[in-house]
């Protein structure tokens, strides 16, 4: 049978379960990324799981996020996560050393390979002929011990690309035109796989470009072949003997079909507050910015800046727009100094950055307060700038130099010059410096890791009790986020690294004793109704809650990430069986849960009476065999350690 | 009568007073320097004083200090800054433009003119043959409004140089070697003027660095000569015409002397946590370090970036050092990168930065937790980097680079090189592009201040009243400092140009309850002991409270800057003719004034009653005549306003 690229790649790593679309697959992880943000709770992860050494071929650390240091927790979490790096047999990329998704691509990513990332952008290294999945922390983390990573069967969305693309149109107006067709959900649940005639006409880098915004999409994936565009990548980045070919099939198929033909394409802007917000620029031309900025990894190549360079070069942007430059390698902004470019941006009146992913994250570079910002960063959700009330533009590298130039939206087609083509540089310098490789096992094994006083290990979690009453410390109502759960945001997320200190924020939102009482109670149970837990995918709202106590959260139903989160924390999710039991219960209840490590296993019903008031009521679960046996152990960390063990 | 350099400076500036030391002299001011972080509220107070237009040879306003931007009150502050810029013709230098004393020497600084800054390192321009100084936000803005500067005529401190610094010492050890001698008070009061044959071998860059930090002596500025070394420097900027000699007469002579002989200097450094900790590199060696640091306005020029690069060339920093480069100005940016230095800075393994101060006022950067960090910044106070329990100590670019490259505090005479005598370049790039010039005045008065949500104009503020009853909200104990009356830090100074805002913090490290009382009761005064308002200068100190409706300070003594601040403000600072009526006041209390208008001219003495309690005590006053009137319409910006009417 004929398969295509994104089939082969799972077919090559499935573990367990069969390749149907929507049924759980077990898949072989052969890389991993983390970055600094999420990746300080991974490896205190693998610290609990007490993990001698990564089992996958290559597993790398970067620090990209947090690079601007305005206090000692930044630098002591570096410091921490190139030591775990060294005991745990990880690459280290220094701060400095750039954003994530091209220097993995650049030093790391092979073809054939499967690569999981705690970064939602982490499908950007599918240009590479790998399947490439973000993935919350926990999931990378067992990842790294080896297991395998289990996802739904993604349907494979053919994506034909003919033509080619015209002068001022550029990789990222590909992406855009996608969003524009099917907005950003339009993904869900698919791997988005490019193939045709097109494809030749789009270099590595530029097919980075359109893998990386397969996350606006809410793709599971985007995969590209590996064929000579990506043979001649590597071999620039002297690492052709990485290369292997991987094409579809002669007769492949695909579950859905689309087609674009480049030589159609105009440029395109994502209008705020949402990457599908997209129109031609020529629609919104003339509007004033305050704000052009270049960088991030949607638009991560030195041909990126290379253009937005030769477009400004000799001239002088427009008065009072602040014009930023965010390198994303260190390799890169080497040779954008040798060949000039960097000279080019600052003359025309850039300022330059540090090499990562600063405003792109929120790290920085905030535009005031309402006006308008155009980045070629992938998301423009709002406030993700770091201004409440923003008005962020997403667009290609071309117009935002343009529109640098005139102080206003501007289609770049409208400049009076020739189109300016660059590429990538064919011997670009590859230079490791700042990416550690991974210590040999021995000088691995007498590694001490290095925390700050920022940083604490995540305590050992005990087992399921057999039996247990359980005090309800809240009930909720519906729609409960985990903004609500745990908040985000500059108070918050310094605490990434420390779970105690983060815990005493858990529920503030919604009741600001709940700390306190959790402290005095121990052992407790949280009630809710419809959709607990929706909203951003962050472990910490399962973990936090846990370490206070939480080990049943009764509600009407689950948002399924944060149902998943539970469960590899052990906390035991249930609903009611019959919904008109929420009303049974009160703040206060006492839940005596007898034989639950008996019940568990046995079915997906189960009573549970409520002390003192002669009611019982009936709780289902939905966990799998796999599911409940982690569950009996208190949650993935444990159940790890035993096979590590 | 033979005059040094420093006495032909004050004597052409003199306005009033007479040159005897320790006594109040009155300078006219010829150019002013304002940075972001200070300068939004000198904005205001120039908009509340309804400037027409700045009466100075030229005043620059800078954008080095506020350039990370987590939201948008910092971009607001710089769209605000440029706007008050063009409407009350002053330049504007943009953020990404760099530091503003390097800047302002490269592009304004003039020999034989007075430069007033509201920025403690102003002294630096010193090197140019001015009379720069640092001083309060309010002094800079009369001093843009063609007011006068008043200050105590300091004593001329003569340091005469001989000899010539050997490979490996430069101007940094020049100034440490003050430092080490006289530690951080020796120059209070005093003027550090440079002279004798030492000179011929320190460029104007050099001396900018040895200027810079007579800040940390203390001293109320720092004078070279304007000799041929500044005429070639003004020729390389393009500005020759610029120049004019400025030497000491022969004969001439100081209050005070020493000596240094540059021939026998060799690397030192200044240990945490205090610029005066200063002892010989080699005693500190080996010390492991987290940090190496090279720029900021004590080593701004392009030499110390330059000989920075040529010590790294072609190696890579130890592994596991945060190598942090920052550009002090765009211009010479520009130089390094086209010089190839900038290239061989990243390939050691930099972090380059932005232009801008950065982590030398906290502003990233911070080191790990107990980690030492190497920096050429002129200042090292505990937590100042932003790390509460910081290690920071200062040293020379060519001991920042040593000890990047070993990784641990290292003298660079110990390094296997000839010591590559860089030189500042004779073109360098000349390029304002990102420094707007003042707009003509008929532009200039079309022009509306641009105000974010959190920029709030200072509101009208009434006269001194004649007789009012004031409540006495707080009685306080002794040593209450301006951290106390308003506290600094991450949590309060986003809000420098929010007086309502701000104000919402007075006392409130004192009684939270503060704010809500003087809300409501309006006008009231304050009672204090000993040494009140010592500390910190920050005039939002004595202005917020006064905006909450403060009239009387009544205390034992006042801190000399605090006190200035309350009188610019309007506050009447009163201590008690008798210190036992201290015990006589209870919080509470209403002191009833009467005929304030009519006893404040008459004399220094006058009684105040206790409402209700039969009570009447003597209070004493120590205004000039010229503080009373200012008093009497209710503080400096009413003065000015009057004046300029």
């Amino acid at each position: 049978m004929p398969y295509n690229v994104s089939q082969k790649l799972i077919k090559d790593h499935l573990v367990s379960g069969e390749m149907t679309p929507g049924k759980e697959i077990g898949l072989k992880i052969d890389q991993t990324l983390t970055q600094d943000a999420t990746g300080t709770m991974v490896m205190l992860e693998l610290e609990a799981m007490k993990l001698d050494r990564a089992k996958t071929e290559a597993s790398a650390q970067y620090v990209d996020h947090n690079i601007i240091q305005e206090d000692s927790k930044n630098p002591d979490d570096h410091l921490f996560l190139q030591s775990a790096t060294r005991k745990f047999g990880l690459y280290y990329s220094r701060p400095g050393n750039g954003v994530s998704h091209p220097v993995h691509m650049q030093r790391l990513a092979k073809p054939g390979k499967t690569l999981l990332g705690s970064d939602s952008h982490t499908c950007a290294n599918g240009c590479m002929g790998m399947l490439a999945m973000g993935a919350g922390g926990i999931d990378v983390a067992m990842a790294i011990a080896g297991e395998p990573f289990h996802v739904k069967m993604p349907e494979i969305w053919g994506i034909k690309l003919t033509g080619e693309l015209p002068d001022w149109v550029s990789a990222k107006d590909v992406i855009f035109e996608l969003l524009r067709r099917y907005d950003v959900k339009g993904g869900v649940g698919k791997i988005m796989e490019y193939y045709g005639p097109g494809l030749r006409n789009l270099n590595a880098m530029d097919r980075h470009v359109i893998a990386n915004m397969g996350a606006e999409l809410g793709a599971t994936g985007t995969v590209f072949p590996s064929d000579e565009e990506v043979r001649t990548f590597l071999k620039s980045q002297h690492r052709e003997e990485d290369w292997t070919e991987l094409l579809a099939d002669e007769g492949a198929s695909y579950d859905l079909h689309e087609e674009i033909n480049l030589s159609e394409l105009e440029p395109l802007i994502a209008k705020p507050s949402s990457p599908g917000n997209v129109v031609p620029v020529k629609e919104v031309a003339g509007e004033a910015i305050y704000q052009s900025y270049v960088g991030s990894s949607a638009n991560p190549g030195y041909r990126d800046f290379a253009i937005t360079a030769e477009i400004v070069k000799g001239k002088k942007i427009a008065n009072g727009i602040s014009f930023d430059i965010n390198p994303t390698s260190r390799q890169m902004l080497t040779d954008l100094v040798d060949d000039g470019h960097i000279g080019s941006l600052i003359s025309a009146g850039a300022r330059l950055h540090q090499a990562g992913c600063n405003g792109c994250i929120g790290m920085g570079q905030a535009p005031a307060s309402s006006r308008n910002s155009l980045r070629t960063t992938p998301r423009n959700f709002p406030g993700r700038s770091g201004t409440r009330e923003d008005s962020v533009f997403l667009c290609s590298p071309e117009t935002a130099a343009a529109s640098a130039l005139t102080g206003k939206i501007t289609d770049p087609r409208m400049l009076d010059m020739d189109y300016p083509n660059v590429k990538e540089p064919d011997h670009p310098t590859v230079d490791d410096t700042m990416l550690d490789p991974p210590l040999p096992l021995e000088d691995a094994r007498k590694v001490e890791l290095v925390k700050g006083p920022n940083i604490a290990s995540i305590p050992e979690m005990d087992a399921l009790p057999d039996e247990f009453d359980l005090p309800v410390l809240l009930k909720m109502g519906d729609n409960i986020s985990t903004d609500e759960i745990l908040a985000g945001g500059a108070r918050v997320l310094p605490y990434r690294s420390n779970l105690p200190k983060i815990s005493t924020f858990c529920f503030e939102i919604i009741d600001e004793t709940y700390n306190d009482r959790a402290m005095q109670a121990g052992g407790h149970a949280v009630v809710g109704g419809y959709n607990y837990g929706q909203g951003s995918s962050r472990e910490h709202a399962a973990l936090a809650p846990r370490y206070l106590g939480l080990r049943v959260a009764l509600v009407k139903d689950f948002a399924r990430i944060h149902w998943q989160n539970l469960v590899n924390f052990g906390v035991l999710p249930l609903t009611f069986s019959d919904e008109s039991d929420y009303h049974q219960l009160e703040e206060g209840d006492v839940l005596e849960l007898r034989n639950v490590r008996t019940q568990l296993p046995q079915g997906k019903e189960f009573s549970i009476a409520i002390k003192g008031k002669q009611k019982t009521i009936n709780v289902t679960h939905a966990l799998s065999d796999r599911q409940v046996d982690m569950m009996l152990k208190g949650g993935l960390i444990n159940w790890v350690k035993d096979r590590q063990s």
